[in-house]
């Protein structure tokens, strides 16, 4: 056993001792600061800010990284209060915003106050799932009929394999059985209760494919699982069937804005707002075979992601959707679609510390909060979409970007 | 001027200070720790993480965040060393990793040693490029070509104009001009040098526009635009213009495996690799009608997207792309396309401090890095996408999770 | 009224009778004798072709033109025997094949030729449905969920309604039920029986709508119907719902070529073959953003839906699809899943003289035959499609055209 | 040699005699009548219509048709006068289609009407090309990337090759050239004069890769043809490349109506026409996953197709395209952009008999008149697709069905 902190990294650099087995030989704050050393030493760097950092280390090794050296720091803001009239969300929240993109949250924060003084969003959810969809080869479209026929009438068999692996989980559909060839696709749909949930459906649907392989073969049938994600999932990645379908959780927020407080507000008016959508969000991602008929959903998505502890590379996911303006005798009538919004109140990464802290401001960590949640997000992409908009409308863009300096 | 914190406090939730007044008011560390003090009051919480963080708060205030009340702080491991036989990376690199996915960085650095062990990843940069593409109206078609002609011929006038406005972005064509009906929409594209670059286009394209407005004012024909982003840019939503056309960097790296290699280090062969991507990452993405042809590269881009100060937004169009396993005589080609990837090494997210600490660890910060970097983006992902499928080819990425307890 | 045709033509030309008044005024054969001289008069042309037909014009006027001036002839050959194993066809079949594109159908026939040999043509229909969706307007997303809850809660009601147009249409489901924003896209599924059904459902789905709209007024909700379809049906456009859900019929044909065959009768190699389709199909496909992942479905539907009297426009549904091409030990599994071919054995232009003798020529003419027809289409698809990629593998695709002169 | 019909056709069913082989024996019109008569002993069917034409069935067989036993009629009616202010074509226009869908003509012809009255249709061709893409195999990125810049630097010389195989052909540019892994997929870009063109582009390419292999080889570097068509083509297939880069003509007809005319001439008014086109064209498109942001622009372009002898498998790329429709101060403005519009005047099926008529009545057949028949076609989808959109503004699409009996 090497006595101090140059020897042992002296052994790492010699490749006698790895970085993962410094996990069995220290305590996990230990092992994370020598492999930081280990990590100075070979790159010849010094650090002075990776280090600074309040994770517990022993449950992020536990839960959310390996071969952990620190941890990065993301800026926090907050914009809000953000007026909700939501089945599960009601009332004003302040919405922690995690971003290193100048203005972002100035401009949320713009379309909060709009949409407050006017009475607030209107946010509903309109689909709660998550998916997992393997692929599962047989000897022939004939046995691939037979192998989707086999799967609808036992699925309540499927089902009870599937949830005897979770407590949380409910199988509740398999639901599209794609079929290519002799290649079958069958989307296992769950409800994951608060959990964002892709472990517990990949764990529960492995179980469910061991099950059907080995009934099958009973049956004389052989099949075979190709791969537990046939990505038909589609996790992570844009996709038609998550737009048409869903996934995560879908959400609608909606907000109608008399034309004098569109006017007054927004320095605009309906009717340009409603032509900034149909030929930048409509015909503009039509003509460039978009998926995202949205101005940047991406960007509010990803700050209220990173700032509750939401897993990064959903914001993929979240970038799809709609938004429709459509100037009326009133007014504006404004709303956001997000079909597809993966998100967790528990688990995953929003047991880190500040992150579990964000979803607090919200009210919204633990059980039992994964709506109320979702549709402050709603809510919140709402605002920063109507904000983005409007100044479009008004023509400053850029003109916002150089006078704040960046 | 109120004297201490509590008043000041009050003051802000009786709305007479309002939360970015404190900035004119305040140093930005005072006003960042009165801020926070205001959202525990009257969100009713308790802060002992989201205050822990060694961020120079002025500096953010001025670059990256408004409202700013703290940090959020992301776990840091690293994966490695990852041997890149690139144009710019040359060299074995340890690649930092921001993420609470647990068993990501495991993954990834599976797939570093294999790659590191079988001689190295083949990494190039095929495009490189930022966009803005402005929506323009006119009166009929008839103007819309008149426009697009005029562009065509007074290229250099437009350059000039629009590079009057940027130090280091060089607009280095207009293609393509999309016209639907009388709308068009001509895709700026601009080398930005190491910056990622985005505001850096929108303020040149600003520039660019009014100078065609006016210019063709005085010709007799009316133009207008209607937004500074037409949606044909594309950023931060899928599309199929970048799929094809890129952005950002596009980036192809890869690897040949020897079969015995393959046996020994993944526990799986060839083909059935080549048959997991066949039928996962081609075929269920094209029944999925998804746009990314592979299996998790939104994973590996958004934790070296963290880690490293990118556009967390971004990671949406890294999710693009297409995987490519052929089974040969001799063993194993694996290749990993990614068309667009926007990522810079100064500017926006890269000079907060622990963000560049991390570009530091792999001599990638400042200028006259972003291609280096770019090209380890690419190894990186090549590593986690090898691991996986590999994983997946051995037929136990569940047992690998529940294994880890996760 | 006037005394000849020299008068009567002087008198459209005038305006003084319009082309189709002269329905009222004259039989079928003569009213179009004379719109033909009045188009041949104004546009100062002389027709010896398109005068020459057996269609009886009063049956085509009542059914499937207006205006009529005759007809045109398309060339008709046929390809075959091919043998298909299907559920509802079985045996060899010729299929006849109206194109003017030269060496398609030699092309076909070579693919049915070496399929025959091999034992035949596996094909199953996997789906058998026609949709319409209309978009209905209400007040708010809070009313658009009432309205797709009312939708499910009344399904039975809603049937009824519906299927009281007509006695072949069965509304079999209405799903999904889409919401964007307050816009709500109920995708009404039908069984339609032999025939294509696009008219019979939109008629039921138009009686089903303004049941909804007097239903939920009861109940105090204001819906509109905006349009009778809002393009989630998908009609006659390439959509990806369709690619997922299917429309039409939805038709998989295989067929296993033993390595031996693939070299005596297509002079290449399973490996060949499997590359082609993955390089060309699959990822050609992919990093071109398209939808159909084959070669050319389009060309073999064409031919066959011309030659039966199906809707010409259907042809860009019949375009979706992808092929799979592996090489086994054995020797070549090969398939097309093609999800999305609207057809029809009664109705439509299956009553065109000529058009019925081709379906005839298959015993697929009238009732209970809709299914038997698709399964053939199915195996004629197969049978295009090797044949191409057998030919691009043994690298003489071009050299085939030139030799054959065209 | 067999003395008889019936003789020769026993021959037929036992194999002696090869239905192609019929060629050699006899002349066009007796081989033709020889297969027919072999048909319907082998399926026992009596045709009375297929045998009615007056197809030149030698040229058929040398140019359009293989296994030649008759033909097709399809019902030919016309719209018009249609008034059309194109660059080629200026004046009134009938126009052919063909056509087995009731109803279509009449509701094309009330679109001629409506848009005649209103001064006529604004039509101009914004792109004419026709592609192909192989797809090239090299060893590695490294090389792929050597083959794209060799291509880039010789395109003169490519050029010289490509076109020393045709007349016609321009090879205009090889753009995009696009990479995956190590697979590089150029897109040849040439002009074709009248012919549609894509055998001319198939051979002229051919040729240019067989040269580009070769040359590569003299330098070292080996790379081979996988398929001449790697699918970036994309002939045939719905694309995003297709739908951005255009093919084929690229067509955009636009009109303005007066308020009172919209009133007037269609019943209803220019805010539920934009309403419609608004949730139906673009968002029900959009979150169908839809490329054909249009109501039906296949059925227009089959029909005309058709009539003319376009090639029916094009229909698929004729689906494409975007309507704009918007309410302004004065009126509708109304516009169909259509990207990917495969045509020719001369070659293909244009030379068959009545179809050739078709192209006389537009004064279309023959050279120098690809662009006027393009300009027409755009103004008749125009006229059909402002007729259909107007129909469901007024809400009476089911209802004119059902009128008309059908």
């Amino acid at each position: 056993m090497p006595k101090n902190n140059d020897e042992i990294v002296e052994k790492m650099i010699k490749g006698e001792i790895k970085p993962y087995q410094l996990e069995g030989m220290f305590d996990a704050k230990k092992a994370t600061e020598l492999r930081r050393k280990f990590i100075e030493k070979v790159t010849n760097t010094t650090f002075s800010h990776i280090d600074k950092y309040s994770i517990d280390e022993e449950m992020a090794m536990k839960k959310n990284i390996e071969n952990m050296i620190g941890a990065i720091q993301i800026p926090l803001g907050f914009a809000g209060p953000l007026k909700i009239n939501g089945e599960y969300a009601k009332g004003e929240f302040y919405i922690p915003l995690a971003t290193t993109e100048g203005a972002l949250v100035a401009s949320v924060n713009r379309g909060c106050s709009v949409i407050t003084k006017c009475g607030g969003a209107t946010v509903r959810i309109i689909d709660d799932k998550m998916t997992r969809a393997p692929v599962i080869k047989t000897n022939s479209v004939v046995d691939a009929i037979k192998l989707k026929e086999w799967i609808k009438e036992n699925f309540e068999k499927i089902k009870e394999v599937a949830e005897s692996t979770t407590r949380h989980g409910k199988l509740i559909d398999i639901n599209p059985i794609l079929i290519v060839g002799r290649y079958v696709y069958p989307r296992f749909v769950y409800k994951t209760g608060d959990a964002m949930g892709m472990n517990m459906v990949t764990i529960a649907t492995e179980k469910a494919c061991n099950f059907i392989e080995e009934e099958l073969k009973k049956e004389g049938i052989k099949v075979h699982t190709v791969a537990l994600s046939g990505n038909a999932c589609v996790d992570k990645k844009p996709s038609g069937i998550n737009l048409i379908e869903g996934r995560g959780k879908s959400i609608i927020a909606e907000v109608f804005l008399k034309e004098e407080y569109v006017k007054k507000y927004l320095k605009t008016t309906s009717k340009a707002i409603e032509e900034v959508n149909m030929y930048k969000n409509l015909i503009g991602s039509a003509i460039s075979n978009s998926m995202g008929f949205n101005a940047h959903y991406a960007n509010i998505i990803g700050a209220i992601f990173l700032a509750t502890g939401q897993d990064e590379a959903h914001i993929v996911e979240g970038s799809l959707g709609i938004t429709v303006a459509e100037a009326t005798e009133e007014g504006l009538y404004f709303s956001v679609t997000l079909p597809d919004v993966p998100i967790g109140t528990v688990g995953g990464g929003t047991r880190v510390e500040a992150q579990r802290e964000c979803l607090e401001i919200l009210g919204c960590y633990g059980s039992d909060k994964a709506l109320k949640f979702a549709e402050i997000v709603g809510g919140t992409v709402l605002a920063g979409e109507l904000s983005l908009l409007g100044a479009l409308a008004a023509g400053h863009l850029a003109k916002a970007h150089s006078e704040l300096g960046r």
